[in-house]
C-alpha cells in the first residue's frame, strides 16, 4: 500500500453522499425533536473507548454518525428552534465553507495567501456599505474591518486596544500598571466581563451601569460613574454599548453613551452581535444611531445571516492603533505597505496567528442572496415576531413584558415563576419546539428568538398553539 | 416569491458540483504556481466595489471563484507546498468538515448539543492514548482535552491559567497588581510573547533564555534567572517548552525544565504546535520526555495531521483550575454535573463562547486512517526528510545547518545569505516549488517543511534538483 488517502475519485463519490445526506437532513429536519433529548454520558459511553487502530470504511463512519452522534444532537436549524439566538445558515453558506475546506489555505498574512486577505477586505467594505456604516470603518478610510471567530473574541480584542491606546502602548510593555476602569450595562454579555479578566485589568474595576425600565444603560448615570472614578483617581477607559442584549434585546442609546465617551476620552465599542444583521435594512439602522463615535464595532453574520459560525465581524475605526496592539514582528520587519494600507496581514489585527479562509462563505451568501433576499428574510422575521406580540397581546393567559425592537419576543405566562419554568420545560420535552428564558427584573421570563432559516409564520403559529394548549392543561391539571 | 433559499434538491445539485470542483481541484493542483504571482491590490481590483443588489445564480459565483480568486491562492495543499509549516488537510477531514456546517449546532456548553461535547472529549481522550500521554491530561482524570482554533489561543489559555493559579485567582479580581515574570527561550513561537502582552504582564517581564547550539533552551540558564528574579522580588509563573520550534524544529529538554518548574512553582506549558504530531510513533516520543510534568499541552491536528484548519488540541493537567480562571457563570450557577466531570462545559475551558462542532472532522481522520494509517504517513514524511538532508550532506555546494529531528530540514548554500535570498526567489517564482527561509545566529537559512498530504519522495526529489539547477545557473551567471 503505498498510502492511506483517499483518492479524488473515491472523494467525489463519498462527498457526494455526505451532500445528499445534509439535503436528506434538511427534509426531514421537523422530524427530530429540537432539543435532544439524552442524557449526560449516553452519547459518550456509544463511542469506543479506544482508537481504531486500522481504518474504516466511509460507510461505517456514517452510520455511526446516524446511530450514535444524532441522538445527542439539538436541532438548531430547525424552523421549530427559538432558542438563545438565531445562529443559523443556509446552503450557500455551507458550500462556500465547503471551498475554504478543500483549498485549506492560511490567511495568517497576506503573503500566504493574497486573495484570501483581499476578498475578506472587499466583503467587509460591501458589508460596511449594506449597512450604511461610518466611512471610518472602512478600509479605505482610516479604520477596516476582520473577520474574527467569535463577539467575545472581538470583545476582547477592543479591550485589549482600548487598554493600550488608553497607557500610550505602555500595558504591553509593562503590564497593566493603572487604575484602569471599563463600562457596561448590568445586561450587557458576560463575555465582556470575561474579556475585562482575562486583559488583566479584573473584574472589581469593570462598572456595571444601571438600566431604564426597557433594560438600556442609562447615560447620565454612566456619567456619573465615570466623573466619580475621575475624582478617586481611577482611569476610565472603555464603554461598550450593547445593539440588542441576550437577555431581552434591549438596545443602549449609542448616540448619548458616544457623546460622553469622546468627552471623557474613552473607548467606545459597540457589541451589535445579537442584532446588527438588522442594519441591513434601512428601517431598522435608528437602533445604530450614533455609531459614527465608536471606536469599535461588532457584529455577527454567524447570528441571523444566513452564514454559518464562525464568521464574527469587527470594525475598527483607526486600524493604526489595532496593529500596534497586536503586531508582533519587531519594528524594523513593519513595511511600507503594511502601514499604507496597501496590504494588510490580518493576524496582526487579533489574537490568533492563524486565519481560516471565512471570507468565502460571507462572499457566497451576500452574492447568493443579494442585499434584497437577505432584507427579505430580516423583515419576515420581524414581522412573525410582531404577529406573536399580538397573538400574546389578545390572549388573558399570557403577557408581554417588553415591546419587542426586532425578533426577540419576550414574554411570560401570569401565573408566576414556577409555572413558566414548568411550562417551557413541558413544551421542550415534546421536541416539537425549543425555546429558553431569561430574568428580568427578577422575574422568569419566556423568550421566542425568531431568526431561524427555514422558520415560517405557520411554525410559529404551531408553537404558539402548543405552548397555549399545554399551558391550558396545566392549569388544568 | 415567499424565499431566497436554495431548496434541498438545488443544493443537492449544487453542492456534488462542489465536490467535484474540489476533487478537480486536487487533480490538477500541481499545474498552478505553488505561491501566488499576484501583486498587491490586484485581487480586490478584480471585484466589483459594491456589494449586489440581487442574488445571481451559482455559476456565476463559481465562475468567479475560478478567475477571479484562484489566482491570488498559495496552493497549501500542493504537494510541492514546503513553506511555514505543514497545514495539511484530507478528504475524511473535509467531509467531516462538511457535516458539522451541515448540522450547524453550537457547541458553547454541554446542554447545547450534547452530542458536541461528548463527542469532542471522547476523540481527546482517544488521542492521549495513541499519544501515550499522561493519565493526567485525560477527561477519565483531573484534567481533560479541549479543542480551541489555535496554538496562539492556546498559549493564551495557558498563560492566563497560570497567571490566576499564581496570584490565587485574586488577578482575575483586581487586575495584574503581582511582578510576575514568565520564561521562553530565545526560539519560542512570538503567539507566547503576544499571550504574555495581552494578558497584562508585559513584554518586560518576558524572560528570553538563550539556547544551547541545537536552538533548545538551556535549563541551566533558565533556573539562573528565575532564582535571579526571585532575589529581586519578582514573581515566576510560568514557563513555555517548545516541541519543535518554528524556526528549525528544536526541541526544549522537557523533563529537565519540568523538574526545574516544579521547584520554583511555575506553570509549565508544553507547545507541541509544530511537531506534536509526531507523538503518533512511538519512535518520536523521546522528544516529549518529561510531559508528565507538565500543566498544559497543546498540539495542531491542523498540522500534519491531515486536518483541516482550525483545530488545535489543548490539554490540561488540572481542570478544576482552568474552569476556575474561565468561567464566567457566578458560583451559585455551578452544578455538581460540571464539577463531578459528568458534564463539561467547554466555554468555560477558553477565551470564546461560541464554539463550532470541530470534533466531527478529527473523528473522521482517526476513523478512516486508524492509527497505523496516521503513523505510516508521518514516517514517510520523516523518510523523505532524511534522504533530502543525505543529498544536502552529499553536495559540495549545500550545507545542514542543524540535524532534522523530523521532517523540517535546515539547509543553505555556501555562498553566504544574500545568494540564499535569491536562490529562495527564483525557485519560488518558477512556481514549482515554494519554501521559505528563516535565520539562525544570524544567517540566512533555507527551511524545507515535508509534511503535505501529497508529498512523495518524487516531489522532494524534484525541487532539489530545481534548487540546484537553479544554484548552478546563478552561479554561472
Amino acid at each position: 500500500m503505498t498510502n492511506y488517502h483517499l483518492t479524488p475519485s473515491q472523494f467525489r463519490e463519498e462527498g457526494k453522499k455526505i451532500i445528499d445526506w445534509i439535503a436528506d437532513y434538511y427534509e426531514k429536519i421537523e422530524s427530530y425533536p429540537v432539543l435532544s433529548q439524552v442524557k449526560p454520558g449516553e452519547i459518550k459511553a456509544g463511542l469506543p473507548e479506544n482508537p481504531p487502530q486500522k481504518g474504516e470504511p466511509f460507510e461505517h463512519i456514517i452510520r455511526d454518525l446516524d446511530e450514535k452522534i444524532m441522538p445527542g444532537i439539538t436541532h438548531w436549524q430547525s424552523p421549530n428552534f427559538y432558542a438563545y439566538f438565531p445562529s443559523n445558515t443556509s446552503f450557500p453558506s455551507i458550500l462556500g465553507d465547503l471551498v475554504s475546506s478543500g483549498l485549506g489555505v492560511q490567511g495568517m498574512i497576506w503573503a500566504t495567501s493574497p486573495a484570501a486577505t483581499e476578498l475578506e477586505t472587499r466583503v467587509l467594505d460591501w458589508l460596511a456599505e449594506m449597512m450604511d456604516m461610518p466611512e471610518k470603518f472602512r478600509s479605505t478610510s482610516t479604520g477596516g474591518g476582520v473577520i474574527q471567530d467569535t463577539a467575545s473574541t472581538s470583545a476582547l480584542t477592543a479591550v485589549i486596544a482600548a487598554r493600550e491606546r488608553a497607557t500610550k502602548f505602555r500595558s504591553n510593555k509593562t503590564g497593566v500598571r493603572e487604575m484602569l476602569v471599563a463600562y457596561v450595562s448590568s445586561q450587557t454579555h458576560s463575555s465582556l466581563e470575561k474579556a475585562i479578566k482575562m486583559a488583566g485589568i479584573g473584574s472589581e474595576n469593570l462598572r456595571l451601569v444601571e438600566v431604564d425600565e426597557q433594560f438600556s444603560m442609562r447615560p447620565d448615570l454612566l456619567h456619573e460613574l465615570i466623573r466619580e472614578d475621575k475624582k478617586k483617581g481611577f482611569h476610565p477607559f472603555f464603554v461598550c454599548a450593547t445593539i440588542g442584549t441576550t437577555s431581552s434585546n434591549a438596545i443602549d442609546p449609542v448616540r448619548k453613551i458616544g457623546e460622553i465617551c469622546k468627552e471623557e476620552n474613552c473607548w467606545l465599542h459597540v457589541d451589535a452581535a445579537m442584532s446588527g444583521t438588522a442594519m441591513l435594512c434601512p428601517e431598522f439602522r435608528y437602533l445604530k444611531d450614533g455609531v459614527e463615535l465608536a471606536d469599535s464595532y461588532s457584529f455577527n453574520p454567524h447570528k441571523w445571516m444566513f452564514v454559518n459560525f464562525d464568521c464574527n465581524v469587527f470594525w475598527v475605526a483607526n486600524r493604526e492603533e489595532l496593529i500596534s496592539t497586536f503586531s508582533i514582528l519587531p519594528e524594523y520587519l513593519r513595511n511600507k505597505a503594511t502601514e499604507s494600507g496597501e496590504v494588510f496581514d490580518y493576524r496582526d489585527w487579533h489574537v490568533q496567528l492563524g486565519r481560516r479562509f471565512r471570507s468565502l462563505k460571507l462572499w457566497f451568501v451576500i452574492r447568493h442572496y443579494g442585499v434584497e433576499g437577505l432584507q427579505f428574510h430580516i423583515r419576515k422575521h420581524v414581522e412573525i415576531a410582531q404577529n406573536f406580540t399580538r397573538w400574546v397581546k389578545d390572549s388573558n393567559e399570557f403577557e408581554m413584558v417588553v415591546e419587542p425592537a426586532l425578533n426577540l419576543v419576550c414574554f411570560r405566562h401570569k401565573a408566576g415563576d414556577d409555572f413558566n419554568m414548568a411550562l417551557m420545560n413541558a413544551v421542550n420535552e415534546t421536541g416539537k419546539a425549543f425555546f429558553t428564558h431569561t430574568k428580568l427584573n427578577g422575574q422568569v421570563v419566556l423568550r421566542m428568538s425568531i431568526g431561524q432559516t427555514y422558520t415560517e409564520e405557520e411554525h410559529v403559529k404551531q408553537t404558539w398553539n402548543l405552548i397555549q394548549k399545554t399551558a391550558g392543561r396545566m392549569t388544568q391539571g
